[in-house]
């Protein structure tokens, strides 16, 4: 089956040749692809943030989407190169943690003990056993690769052309040999507090300056609550961010509680980044 | 009919997953459109940036383009979501202003006493009455919706979905009921000064630092100008950014009065910006 | 034969209209093309770092694709606009010195005694005798322009329709006059300096910092090398970024020699920039 959609997510920016590179070489093997530009904007070779913006992104694409994201400062060394089949979509990268959310999303789990990932740079990873119907590769068969492979730029060499020719219906089986697990990072989760609050972390400032947490809306007993950041309490949620005060916290759209600045970027107001906490604390009603 | 082009207009930049999750949920609905980012660099909120930058592209793409536009400051409060219907085009965005050059130029015309925008950040709004043949509806019609509906996404809730189903073919009045009037504002217009002189309004400053003013070229009775601009006059019209001196004044690619540097930046030599104004004399001939 | 590819080289930046009013343009007259940004992010008028990605970049694309370059300091002037047939694909591009890479690899030669280009900024332009089997044409032909022909935007007015219409089949010999010559810049070489060592220029930084040469693998006899780079010696050349210390010079994905910092930017840290030099030893074996 081919897929018309093939989306793309590095950390290349868009001035330098990489990322043309690897365009071209997939439009010389599927010329009739779709390509969608997802971001290459994620810090140099922040593979959480990528992990983040794949993960929050990939539902919304038609199902049999190939995503193909490379964030892969272990290019050259002994990381795997890998290919993940989920129901909804395939998706091709490095094996270095990039599909975190995707696999605790459809089902896989860390092993016992596994620590979340609490917004530094460098998440641990750790072997996650696939259970079904995900399928795993090892990209091991270089009849797909291009010749001579370079030691410096497998988006080119490996992962564009794998993701091409399964896009173009290559079946899965034919690109590497099967594996059982994948390298992953437990997505960050708040932590509850002996007084029944929650430690809550910004996992992601977006291009508004909102602040976006780990906290979803299902670990919110109400919505009669505080939110402590940096030095400011905010009390209630707001529905939109046109309303409420200069700073207000809001459910955004990807389900998760954000603080967002009703006129500019609540990062720069709070001095807040990636990394740094929250407390919500559940106001008591008497 | 279908439309096979559909395009983008976002102050979302490039970095965060918003874009992507737009054009998926488009794809998902109409695979073979294709897709052209206009700009997403629009600085965020600024809904008269977004108008002139829209109102100045749509007319080179193929009759019956869908433009999607959205610079959504009002998200989740009652601005209308609404869709225009010209003879050259098709527009999705928030009723907020966001067409108002497109309004302007198809002969719609704002009530008595309006006061044109003059380069502020947030324009005022007038309701423009709709002349024939133009046709607007409010998007009032669930169906046509990703469900559910947020208070903070209608970009990916209404616009997106909306966009696609009529770049698909879908006819105007099923996505929502028509509307006799849009928010808009006056299009900024130079001044005419008690001596003569045209007092003109910095509406946009390009990439190369170019300064695009209110005054069109129908509005100079003559070539053998003075425009002062900051502190420094310039004499005449150059033809050619190549041609005059360090700084010169030129009728730029649409029709518009610019001021610009044959080495560099106006913006910078001159130290102004949007919203600042230029006097434009035609030199008296004795 | 119709090409379905058609690729973008800019210094537009994409905050503007500008690239938009150059796709929607292609799009008016090729609705099924398939457009691929290569970068909008060149540094306004910088006519050798545009040759320098599109010379980089075009080999990836599918045989035939048409790439439509316009860096364009001289528009308006009597600079001439062209078009170049090679075997493997279109260029479209003011004659300026935008296609030197292309012309280089594809056998043309400087006159004698022309001087290579060193990293300025603005490098010397001789006339390329063109040997079989590239083709050229000066766009002399205003049946494919679009009219009223402006002074500011030859990239609207004639580079895209010219692109647009080769990419949809249109002979090259229709679309103007076949010429003999085209202006280019011989790329830079590094110099083999009296002592046996090599003189390498920096001929482009990337997004990671990356400082690329012009020394390529050929020009080094030995991996027992040492490159002085500011500062700095670095010893050996690295396979992979990801080993060595913390700079390290490596072959990169263009074959060319590149300083690289591991966990960084080498710009950065050795403050060094494009126009540089680096010195490269091969170490004697007692």
């Amino acid at each position: 089956m081919t897929s018309p959609v093939l989306t793309l997510t590095t950390d290349f920016g868009q001035a330098d040749p990489y990322l043309a590179i690897m365009k071209g070489t997939i439009l010389s093997i599927h010329p009739q692809v779709q390509l969608v530009d997802i971001s290459h904007e994620i810090e140099p070779q922040d593979v959480a943030q990528a992990a983040f913006v794949i993960g929050t992104s990939y539902r919304y694409f038609p199902k049999g989407t190939v995503h193909l994201i490379v964030v892969d400062p272990g290019v050259g060394s002994h990381r795997r190169p890998i290919a993940l089949a989920t129901p909804e979509a395939y998706f091709v990268a490095p094996d270095n943690g990039l599909l975190s959310y995707i696999l605790a999303e459809a089902g896989a789990n860390p092993p016992p003990g596994a620590q979340a990932w609490a917004g530094e740079r460098m998440p641990s990873l750790y072997l996650w056993a696939l259970p079904q119907p995900l399928q795993a590769i090892t990209l091991n068969n270089p009849r797909f690769w291009r010749q001579p492979l370079s030691a410096t730029f497998h988006g080119r060499d490996i992962f564009a052309p794998v993701a091409a020719h399964l896009s173009k219906g290559t079946p899965l089986n034919e690109l590497g040999e099967p594996i059982p697990s994948l390298l992953a990072f437990p997505p960050p989760r708040p932590e509850v507090m002996p007084d029944g609050s929650l430690l809550g972390h910004i996992v992601h400032v977006d291009h508004f300056g909102n602040l976006i947490s780990d906290v979803t809306e299902d670990d919110l007993k109400s919505t009669k609550l505080t939110v402590e950041a940096g030095e400011r309490h905010i009390e209630g949620l707001s529905r939109s961010y046109s309303e409420g005060g200069e700073l207000l916290a809001i459910i955004g759209s990807s389900g998760r509680l954000e603080i967002a600045a009703s006129n500019g970027s609540a990062a720069q107001a709070l001095q807040l980044g990636k990394g740094d906490t929250i407390i919500v604390r559940t106001r008591k009603s008497y």
